[in-house]
Formats: structure tokens, sequence, C-alpha cells
């Protein structure tokens, strides 16, 4: 499994006459796993990490990645994008103001999130529905990924690097990502594997036990954990996606959870169809 | 035509729950077909015009598209995105300041882009090839469609409207977009037609002939047409594009136009090509 994702990412490197890989460092096991493949494939040199937090971001987070650029050996940076953000005005949209502590954001905003009706907001969220209260949260957390997608291109391109994305086969099905944030990138080394495939390859690279053991967070809404998010765990979703695509039998799953991973699929549909056109649809 | 781009918009509208269109008005005669389009699908009270200029947008780009969207009868928002740009770093790649009148950044941007090889630059630009400077130059003028991207999203997802962009068949074909700017959009209404058949629309929407009329340009270097920058005529290369994908002769075609084209098509699958992933290579 190593070893054919690295002569991927090396030969795709090569073909494209990229002459390196820059890779969001978020403190997550997603980009952790991702840079320790392109330093095996590319050497320390080659590979460079952009940390990019802003006022809502896990304090842990920067901390973590700048732990994990250091262990690696790479070079990396800090950006805070939270300036940049702020001149769009992203930070209109979301209450929590700069100076309130992180625990009191993180409970805020898990209550907000409920309110939306805990297990449907990100069904609403694929769909693109909802009010103006859920509208302008939406707005406001895509925001921020696709400005750190803005960050990593004005890098990489700066460089003549590829921007080498960290997105994996459970968050593409799922859609579990913002569109043309996180999804927008060069190279996507991880988006035939799912989500627990991404911690086996964390445990065999020995990507250090702090950066596995957090719960997976897109860190873009204090608080909510991917888990609380998807209002499913990993090894759930994982194993139920598998039998969907094997076209095995879901009789020995309990109902509502195959019932969750099935309206999660469809939902979706809508984000993974990118961009339409006539062509498109005739086809 | 019309009509099927119209059913095409308010179907897709319909069918994926938005409740309006936001486009992106540029002055020019695409995002201006484009809102037109929208409006005669939609209605004038479902359109959105965004207007934004940056410190090296024409000066007549502005004017142009505010007198568009008040003929069109469409609300629209104008936020010069300059402060933004400059926060990220963008405007530090390249020299013209700010105070700098626009003829004279438009004589040192042009001498700048021949320095480079005129013929070549663009295909070097497609291909993520050059120099330091010539690099530089790529992450300079990409990062402010990323940002319009980013803008458009922000205000459609407040609103629920949907990012319709203004991509054309030819510029798709060229690689003469933006990889994850211009080209990231819900919608794209005129992805199925060449440049020239664009401006047929023009005609028949009976745009204003000002907008009609002004050498077409992405707008992002100063003085840097279309035309100056692929280095060959939208008639030429419609033309040339058309015979080569209904497989006809180029035999009665200048051989160093019909090579241009083929190249320019050759270097274009690098940019087409988007997001690289395990999947897609053993596909």
């Amino acid at each position: 499994m190593v070893e054919k994702i690295i002569s991927f990412i090396k030969q795709t490197v090569e073909r494209y006459k990229y002459s390196g890989a820059v890779v969001g460092i978020s403190g997550g096991v997603d980009s952790a796993v991702t840079a320790a493949l392109c330093v095996r494939a590319l050497g320390k040199e080659r590979v460079f990490g952009l940390l990019l937090p802003e006022r809502d971001s896990s304090p842990d987070s920067t901390k973590l990645g700048i732990e994990f650029c250091n262990w690696l050996g790479i070079s990396y940076r800090i950006i805070n994008i939270t300036p940049t953000l702020r001149k769009m005005g992203v930070y209109k949209l979301q209450p929590p103001a700069f100076l309130i502590p992180y625990s009191i954001k993180k409970h805020y905003a898990i209550k907000k999130w409920k309110l939306q009706g805990s297990e449907n907001a990100f069904i609403k969220d694929l769909k693109n529905i909802g009010d103006e209260e859920m509208r302008r949260g939406m707005a406001y957390y895509r925001a921020k990924h696709r400005v750190r997608m803005c960050l990593l291109y004005l890098e990489a391109e700066k460089k003549g690097f590829a921007v080498v994305g960290t997105t994996n086969r459970t968050e593409y099905l799922t859609g579990f990502y913002v569109k043309w944030g996180d999804d927008a990138t060069d190279i996507e080394p991880l988006l035939h594997l799912y989500k627990t495939e991404v911690f086996e390859l964390a445990r065999i690279l020995e990507i250090p036990e702090r950066i596995v053991n957090r719960p997976p967070s897109p860190d873009l809404v204090p608080g909510l954990t991917d888990e609380v998010a998807m209002g499913i765990s990993y090894t759930d979703l994982d194993r139920i996606l598998q039998k969907i695509e094997k076209g095995k039998s879901l009789d020995d799953e309990l109902p509502e959870k195959a019932e969750k991973v099935k309206v999660l699929l469809e939902a979706a549909k809508y984000r993974n169809l990118r961009m339409l056109s006539i062509r498109s649809i005739d086809q």
C-alpha cells in the first residue's frame, strides 16, 4: 500500500514537471500521512508544509503541526489567515468574537449546530438547503478552506511545486469536504483510501501518537469533530460504505445506521457533481 | 441555441434547489451573456452581479460592469479585492505600484510578457514551467481569480444562490482559465460554446455594443488581451479547433497557425486533468 502511493507521488511529480510538494498541515492525521508519504517519495528538501490557522482553529492544531514538521524534518511556514478572512467580511457572518476563549466558542458552536437538528445539519449542508442562519454558517466555514486553497497555490506556484491534497475516500464519498476548498489540489494520494485505512497507514509510517489519537475534525467550527458533524463513527461508516461498494448485505447492521449512510451517499451526489454544463447533462 | 440554455439554467437551478444565481461581472462579453441568460431563465430579482476589481483591473471594466447591471436591471455589489490580495501577500510578487497610471502598467506588463518569449509564455504557463520570474507572475495573476471565486461563493452561499460561471468551450479546450479560479463554479451555461458563438449570442441578446466591441481580456495583467496572451485570433482559433474536433483536414490553414493550436491543445491537457489520484491514473 505504502510503496504504491510513494511511486504514484514520485511519478506524477516527475511527469508534470513539478519541483516538489506543498502540503497544508492541519495537525490532523490525513495531512500528517500525506506529508510523510511526500517525504518518502521526494525527499525532505522537496516538501514544504504550510500551516494556516485562523481565529477559530483549535489552539492545539498549530502546536501539533509545528511539532510534526520538525519531527518530519521539513521546512514550513505559518500564515494566520484571520486578517484575510476579516478583510473578506467572513467573520461578520458568525459572532464568537476574537478574544473569547476556545472552550466557550466550542460550547456555543456545538449548541448552534444541534439547533439545526443534529442529525440533519450536515445533510442540509450537502444539499445546500437551510434557513438564513444555516446558510450564513455554511458560507462562513467554507470560506476558510477556500482561502487556504488560495494560499497553498500561491506558495506552490512561486516554488513550482504541486499542491498535494489530503482528501480520503470516506470524505469524498460522503461529500465531507469543501467544494473548491480542500478538494481543489493537483495530486490526491489518499483519495482511494477509507479513513480507517489512513489510520493504518499512520501506524505504518509511525506518525506521532499525539496526532493519530486526536479526534478527527475539520477544525473549521470550534469543537465540531467529523463524527459529531456526520453523526456516525468512522468505524461504522467505513464498514457500511465498504459493504455497499461491494454489494454486500446490510442485514447485520443497525437499520438506523445503514439508513444514515445511504442518506449521506445520496446527499453527497449533489456535491460530487461539482460543476454542471449542458454537455455534462447531455451525457 | 438561446432557448436550450435558458431551460438548462432554469431546470438546473430548480433541481438543485438554488434560489437564484450570482454572476461575476467583468465588463466583458462572456459574463454579460451569462447574466443576460440567467435573467431570462430566472427573472431579474433572482440574479445578482458581483463586480470584483483590483488595482490592476482596467478602469473601464468597473464602469462598463455597472452600466451593464443597470441596463439589465439586476442588483449588484462592487467589492474591491485589492485589500484582500495585499493581506495575502499577492502584490509583493509584482512591482507596478498602486499609484502608477494604467497606461504605464500596461506598457510594462506587455514588455515583461514578451520577454518570456511571446509565443511561448502561455504554453509555459499551461505546463507550469518557467524561471522564477515566470513562476512569480503565474502565482500573481492566478491568485486574483481564486480570491474572486471565494467571494462569489461567500455571496452565493449567504443567499442560497448558485455561482454561475462564464467559461466557454474555446477557453476550456485551450486551458485559458485559472485552475480553481474562474473554472470553479456550480453551473456553466456557456461551456459548450466556442468564443465566436458567444459573440453571436451577445448579438441575439442585444448586449450593449460597448461590451461586445471590447477586445476580450482576462483583465488580470494590465493590457494583456486574450489574443495577445494566446498568440492567435479567436476567429482563427475557433475555426481550427472546430476542424480538429470534426476530424477535418487542416491543409488550407497556415501551417504555423495549425501547429500553434495543436501545441495549445496538447499543453492544455495538463490543466484540464485538474486533480490526479491513484484511481484516475488506474482508469
